[in-house]
């Protein structure tokens, strides 16, 4: 069953043009350029645990994408996140979070099994989102379609991708593998990957085995010196500039805010 | 004693001024921009193992940083390389590594020992070479000064710039940290780094270890899938771009050949 997009609101600035929507209840913004109406390619951005779906670092990136390529970009909240509300599993997990930060306990157990179960539900959802993004005229059901996800959009982005071939290229990073190990195996397309080499969180040896286990005859690693929280901004350069390449736009500079 | 540099060719074709010089013998290439004359920043390109300094690969590179960032470029043949005549060392050396090669033996244990001799040879040379550069008014003494080399460019340089407190940046990559992690240890300028993930030659473990010896705040690993000779070619694109963001120019495109 098909469920269709709904779009609740419709502005412009700065040349990008904002639409929010709901596809089956799950709301979602997608930015366009605001001057082509033509076809163009889709990239899909999975936001990080705690943010929503326009927090600066996705509004930046996908403002990227839209002045630098020409192309579509849409986002959604993830469940329990951004506009949407929070089960009693969600807040179990959002305090056993908080508790372990407060204790100075490792965080990575509870991320690990809290976003395989919010990945669950929302790679459902991105799929339905997708079906109904690719009804839109300007969209399509043949052109190229990214995912561009790190931390908690890498939870969620590896077994989306994995389980829908319509995604052609995908920018992941900063995430263990133990629940993302074995759909990463079954994914091929060109895959660029951050990985902070100095994680407080994330052990070096476990950011790189995920890399590892991407089954794609293209892959880029890259490592940066500095922290969780530290991923250079030039990496959302990078990211844009990898889109452009295999989606045939013309590379973009430094346009990422 | 400064060695000064003496020019013996000059020309110009599609944008790019080369000429020939020599300091202390060594021979060398300045490419610069045909139309620039004024001060710019000058990058060193250290040409690999059985090339010589204006391969295509150096060539390529060249261009791109003269063309999309209008740097000057400076290349050196090394010892026993291009312009200049092997020694009894070095044709015992090349031979050694070529019947490994026909055997299927490592080739690993050869190349280490033979680049660190030859950089012992180099290092001083490209120090000469980068005094005599100076005294040139469009490059000066004061500018930003890269370095950019792979497989026995990284062999060279990693030596070459721990000692040379004048490079501010550089791209390395592609060899082994037995000689080499030592004085990676005294580098703290912006580094970007090219591993090859499937690389024959180099064990991971061996890559991955150079490129944590670093001191460098700012480093960047750029690990690809395939084999020591599959260095993706945006690689090089990505290079001038480190370059063009750490020495102010405009960001440049898909430029390199």
């Amino acid at each position: 069953m098909s469920t269709s997009l709904l779009f609740t609101s419709d502005s412009s600035a700065d040349g990008v043009r904002e639409r929010d929507f709901t596809v089956g209840g799950v709301p979602g913004v997608l930015w366009s350029p605001d001057s082509r109406p033509d076809r163009a390619p889709l990239v899909l951005i999975g936001h990080g645990g705690g943010i929503h779906k326009k927090a600066p670092g996705s509004a930046g990136r996908a403002r990227a994408l839209v002045l630098g390529c020409g192309f579509h970009v849409a986002a959604i909240d993830a469940p329990g996140h951004g506009d949407r509300p929070r089960t009693e599993h969600d807040e179990r997990e959002i305090d056993a979070l908080f508790a372990a930060r407060d204790a100075g306990e490792p965080e990575g157990p509870i991320v690990v099994r809290y976003n395989a179960y919010l990945a669950e539900q929302a790679v459902p959802e991105w799929r339905a989102t997708l079906d109904a993004l690719q009804e839109l005229r300007e969209i399509g059901a043949d052109g190229p379609v990214g995912y561009w996800g790190i931390n908690m959009g890498t939870a969620i982005g590896i077994p989306f991708v994995a389980a829908d071939p319509r995604i052609t290229a995908a920018v992941f990073g900063q995430h263990w593998p133990d629940f993302l190990a074995e759909p990463a195996k079954r994914i091929t397309i060109p895959v660029e990957f951050d990985l902070q080499w100095d994680d407080e969180h994330i052990p070096r040896s476990a950011g790189l085995a995920l890399f590892d286990a991407f089954a794609s005859p293209e892959k880029t690693l890259h490592a940066n010196a500095g922290r969780h929280k530290q991923l250079p901004r030039f990496e959302a350069d990078s990211a844009v500039r990898f889109f452009a390449r295999h989606f045939g736009a013309p590379a973009a500079g430094t346009a990422a805010a």
